[in-house]
């Protein structure tokens, strides 16, 4: 790794945290056997993950939710998400990700709105929100919805994508109404190939991978007991420093917005309204005049890396769903970039970035419409 | 992990090898962006994924076979098999491992025998096939029935179910009538919670896990760089001593048979059959008058660690359908015993492994009926 690279683009994936690194190190090495075998050492494992099922709840601080670990929170969505529709209508916001959206029936979605509630009827099996935008950061008022949702139909069932959110923005939100939540270790400090799906117990889930009757029949696969116990690890190393990380990243990204809008009179924060909630893990920036893709080159010259959507669409050009989701008309979508920052990121960082993105400005003026 | 210890259940999960959980342990540190970012940092690794797809299918000979990773053989086998439910009929045979058969609409499943050819139709969309079983360890003739499948109906898909021989026994089927192949890392010395998916270009697979299209849009979830490059260096250490760790293991299974024929006269090896090739990584053993359970426990007491049935059959107790379709009788599902070896096993183990074994017969003999 270059010492002076300046890497922003965490809400795609994160460093994993040094401890949840040598515990998956170390498990890796001992912990070789199958956890489903019958034997003790397969014993001990298998009791090892039932206790990181209840540790991570505990973590998290949810209460009366089972876990269970599938390989990535794309697979904790699709579960649930398919789990519904042979029974009803699955309604979701057209900004959320695509192992949302792209799974559902109701391919045209819904706005980023309040038509969200409009759209639930005597059909509606499911509804699926995210606590933290992806793409623009917003944190949706979760409760504001589930109580609604509810009321409308109290058999609806809610599930939380809160890829973005865990481990960095606390579960606020009154459990009570949510039926199922997916995170994906490899945001805040875990492996990639680990996510964990918290469900109520009556919610009917359907196996998307059938064969030994993992997990408890929900999702067969040897579990990488490795994978796991990291994951884990890293969940408690975010959520001790949730506060502290919050404030800190704040104090970041409050310093470059400001920085930034007054270096060119094309930037603008589109998602930064004062009408919603936005994690500071992520900083939504409009540039007009010049293509995103022109300013990551640049960056990447200096050693800088950001995104401009989520990785996730970055094979989509051009129109952009999400974007569309998040009223960002057609003719921006190339001038959207994402700054994103970790759970380690500090304001030194954040300094240099400014600067350097200040030197790129000068260089690349002529290049700006 | 006690120095003693004999472990000889590796046909559920294998031990690492040190090369491959070095380049484990570094990559989960370095390759932290996301393959499907667009910057340099990702576009970087998402090159190295796609050159370790190349490299993989060179180092088992595969010829005109792509590759996409999934998280274990159970989602490998489960994505060919639910690609074809709605196609037609998948045959399979009842002895095949449970991600093959719980996953199949005809339940019934066939014997092991030929039989499976005369079940084959107008209809039959599918067929899997598994190289080497999980319980018995015998070793199919992929080239006998992929001629005769392909001959009753050219259009008939083959698929193989090779968790069991990657890295074990040589594929040398004829290529050209398999049209996928799926492997699991953890069975040859890597990580748990990665599989590949080898597969003609024709195969018209349904994607399981939708999202944000990777893996050519068959399988959505950010790939796990460190698990792939992990995987890669496993299959290449196994396959570099595939023949010279296939005589090892042949003798050390040739020696435990020999020495335990003689140990007991309810013991007996109703899998090694004179007219089917059997791996030497599985011995099957059928001890009468005595719970499978009661030796593993007895076993376990001197620190040696075998299993019973598959670890993934591990929570069907008493009738056993594995067992049932590789031909032994309900009555004696609970007399066998699963001896399997691994790649670095060796002489010496097998040897301490015998004393302690008839170590054991001799402090049990009371209870063996």
């Amino acid at each position: 790794m270059l010492a002076a690279m300046i890497y922003f683009d965490h809400a795609a994936s994160t460093v994993m945290f040094d401890e949840a690194h040598e515990i998956l190190c170390t498990s890796f090495k001992s912990d070789f056997a199958n956890p489903a075998a019958k034997h003790a050492l397969g014993q001990k494992l298998s009791k090892r993950i039932d206790q990181a099922r209840i540790d991570l709840c505990q973590i998290f601080s949810l209460k009366n939710f089972e876990t269970i670990f599938t390989s990535s929170a794309t697979e904790s969505n699709n579960l649930v998400i398919k789990s519904f529709l042979d029974i009803g209508k699955v309604i979701y916001f057209k900004a959320d990700h695509p192992s949302v959206t792209s799974v559902c029936k109701e391919m045209d979605g819904l706005g980023f709105a309040e038509d969200l509630l409009a759209a639930i009827d005597g059909e509606t099996a499911l509804v699926v929100l995210t606590l933290v935008n992806a793409q623009s950061g917003t944190i949706l008022d979760i409760d504001k919805y589930s109580v609604e949702i509810k009321k409308i139909n109290p058999k609806i069932k809610i599930h939380l994508d809160c890829a973005q959110a865990a481990g960095k923005i606390k579960f606020n939100f009154n459990q009570d109404f949510i039926d199922s939540i997916a995170i994906a270790a490899h945001k805040f400090g875990g492996p990639k190939g680990i996510s964990a799906l918290f469900y109520k117990k009556d919610l009917a889930l359907a196996p998307l991978l059938m064969g030994g009757g993992h997990e408890h029949g929900l999702r067969s696969s040897t579990p990488s007991a490795p994978l796991i116990f990291s994951m884990l690890k890293a969940a408690s190393l975010a959520q001790n420093l949730v506060d502290e990380n919050f404030s800190r990243v704040q104090e970041i990204k409050t310093y470059i917005v400001e920085e930034l809008q007054n270096a060119h009179k094309n930037i603008s924060f589109p998602f930064e309204g004062k009408t919603t909630s936005v994690s500071p893990y992520i900083l939504g920036v409009k540039f007009t005049g010049i293509s995103s893709d022109i300013i990551l080159r640049h960056l990447e010259m200096k050693n800088i890396f950001i995104s401009t959507t989520t990785a996730c669409s970055s094979k989509i050009s051009g129109f952009n769903p999400i974007l569309l989701g998040l009223g960002i008309e057609e003719k921006f979508h190339k001038n959207i970039l994402r700054i994103s920052f970790g759970l380690l990121s500090n304001i030194e960082e954040a300094k240099e970035f400014v600067q350097d993105f200040k030197e790129m400005l000068k260089e690349i003026s002529f290049l700006i419409k």
